[in-house]
């Protein structure tokens, strides 16, 4: 190739006969090493985090494996199953279901965060009165804030296991305390409690883990992929094809509850 | 909903107010108590892997994570994004150019480990002259052996390390014998070596942890959809939009050659 | 590019500089001379049909545009959209939900009909008794036939139009003989009326006009993409985002009913 | 269907056995007495359009239905396809590639329009006035102007064609009127021609059909959609899999130059 038009740059992937290069590593050395988790933010941002933020990684990507059978993701992904669809066209559908109405509160609110820690300013600056500000600024214009408040959970229980990892893992930053900052003014401005919904959680951590809010939405599509697997899989399986699918006429008859002790 | 026609049943996440349960277990009480591939497995087969289990799913997973600037899904992936695509379209266009010739090998290659280990019947059955019958009769019709050669990689890095790491974990079985065999059997009738690739290698071992072959494809997708994000983020933050994307114009300009003990 | 593995052949539009020519043809000849439906068959085959051939791809085109909100197709390209899903991605999940299943009949029962048409041999052989032959074998195997019968539709009104525009056309041959003997073989041998449908008649009359099978999905998806434009918008500019689409909960309250003389 | 949450409206289609109506007008009536091309605009916008708008709309989608093998559409179509996608999956992949640096220009050219009319004032407004300030703007701000120019081609051959469509259909109104006040500002300014493109000349079109910018996009989706069936179609008959497709390397081999009236 001399065409000097087409030439281009690639600071991802090195491949060499018998050597695969990821960000530098040798993918044969990393494998069995490090963690899916870790590779995806290896991938992504070019640097191996600790085991420790790997972990919390892992947990963020397993917080949103799976919503069950009501999410447009998920009824994408199973129309298409219905029709006969091949896997990856079923995930494909359901991949393109994750927007800025599901799944993109992440991004919306690593916005508002960076926000209220913009006006705080230096590390040292009150993030309390900062997000006072931002939540006033948001109700006088009628605004929702992202990531607060959740149709059905009132507290989401992923929320306090991923802040309680993120604080283990030496993580929990400027990004998590401007959450909380927000949640708190957000309850003392209306009287009611509306907490760090699930994508909260994220979007706090991803900030503090310094990931690009760009890539915000990639994180809730990596983490959904393998539930829109199962559930376009269980459709092929389980269902007649071309069924009328009511994504509220769903009921669960799965595994009874069991505890992890029990594994 | 009382509408017969349209209740029906799923095994997959049962939903409560303020509790998710993903094939029975609490969410909130996997997360961070197994990784993103043990749930990975849990969600698609409904039973939770060992940790040793789960390093080697970790391993698979990683192990195709991404392969540079060649492959289609990388180009579908990068071109959907050069024209301004938002993340989920491009990673979308990425996973609908993963079909028969890209990442189907593994399905391919399970269904001839299948007809190995069938013909050479039960647990104690000679693999190795059913492997030679198979291997005649492929040669013979002129078909391809999916799982075996490469056109880059001569001794494919990723195989040794994932029959090393299925090994450890105990999980080495039939799978592994077969493709094992099927090696042996293809170098001595063709006379040259045609060595397992990381496609053999995954099919042999998603045959030994039971994975059904209708998922095998979907193993790839989630492998890949990391890769496929990256390389998208890429071409959305470094190129120029509606470039004309050569798919072997590509240099590798990122990190130097680094091992793991440096990190 | 003087890289000779990466120079190729192309059929079908040759661009220079204020040139466009689709097989041929320029483009701004083409504009305002023939309709977008000769223009369809132009690009896919490369001969430019006849007025009158043209009549009849528009109707059938026409026929297919859009089937309310039942069809997977657009309930997969309405959850999409209510996630907010740009138009092009919530039309991509509605053609991703255009398979075997849904569409897929007009190339089964291509396929059908060319059996039948094969059996009865050259243009004098006699399709009733291929046609009988075909169905008998279907009926013994516990096989529906491809083309016949609809879910709600008893005598699908598209169908008999499509035939007379056919017929009108010039273009009626052994695709549609053989679709109509295999409509009376079926009622002889049943005892009930299971009437050619949509898919059946579209299946025979491309026969006639030479399409290729492997083309017959593709005539589906043109025709019911302004669908899934129209429902992905209604979608976007009527609902509000998020809620759970039941697909049989839509009650229709556009324009009433009007015939077109009072266009 | 009682449960008031999953009732809903929808004006597109009516369907009742042996009945279907779109926005209205049964299909079979429909079907050979209008083009697809009208049905299309009725689909869309609810109202069934003149002959002569239809052969305007005709003439827009004929306009748009290929560009040849350089397109990224066609680029991520063909790669889909390179590795065994069907049909759908290919086009769907080429649509995801429809965003707004490929096709986008029609929308936003729409906008510049209306910005143009908007400040020209009512009916009898001078446009030419209002163009040369939106054009000041746009240099003075360093952007380019959606619609202008065209990398390969000089005078547009589409755009003649259009206008002269649009004048004989009588829908040339404000719409046409303020983009060849933009054209002509643009040269006056800059000193150089920087014609109308063929976006341009839709999106003038389009607004003097009264179509919402929000449907643009759909209009070329909708016309370029055949091309890419062309296209993976060629890709999947005449290639062999998992090439490596540079969009630069293609040479055009098909019908040579011809007239219409060879037709």
């Amino acid at each position: 190739m001399s065409d000097p038009e087409t030439h281009w740059q690639t600071a991802i992937t090195e491949i060499r006969p018998n050597e695969i290069r990821l960000r530098g590593y040798r993918i044969d050395e990393l494998m069995g090493r490090v963690t899916f988790a870790q590779a995806i933010y290896l991938a992504l941002t070019g640097a191996l985090p600790s085991p420790e933020v790997g972990r919390l990684l892992d947990a963020i990507l397993v917080s949103s494996i799976d919503h069950g059978a009501t999410p447009p993701s998920t009824l994408a992904a199973r129309a298409a199953a219905s029709t006969g669809a091949p896997l990856n066209a079923a995930v494909a559908a359901g991949v393109l279901s994750i927007n800025r109405h599901h799944g993109g509160a992440i991004e919306d609110c690593m916005g508002l965060l960076r926000r209220v820690i913009e006006i705080a300013g230096g590390a040292g600056g009150a993030l309390d009165q900062a997000a006072d500000q931002v939540v006033a600024e948001a109700r006088a214009a009628g605004r929702r804030l992202p990531g607060f408040g959740h149709r059905l959970h009132t507290a989401d229980p992923r929320t306090a296991r991923l802040f309680a990892l993120a604080d283990e893992a030496g993580v929990a930053g400027r990004g998590v305390g401007s959450v909380r900052a927000v949640a708190q003014a957000l309850a003392a401005q209306s009287g009611r409690a509306l907490p760090v919904n699930v994508d909260g959680a994220i979007a706090a951590i991803l900030l503090d883990l310094g990931i690009a809010p760009g890539l915000a939405n990639a994180f809730f599509i990596m983490a959904r992929v393998p539930g829109l697997v199962a559930q376009a899989y269980e459709e092929q399986t389980r269902e007649r094809p071309m069924r009328a699918i009511d994504p509220t006429g769903a009921a669960y008859d799965g595994p009874a509850p069991r505890a992890l002790e029990d594994a």
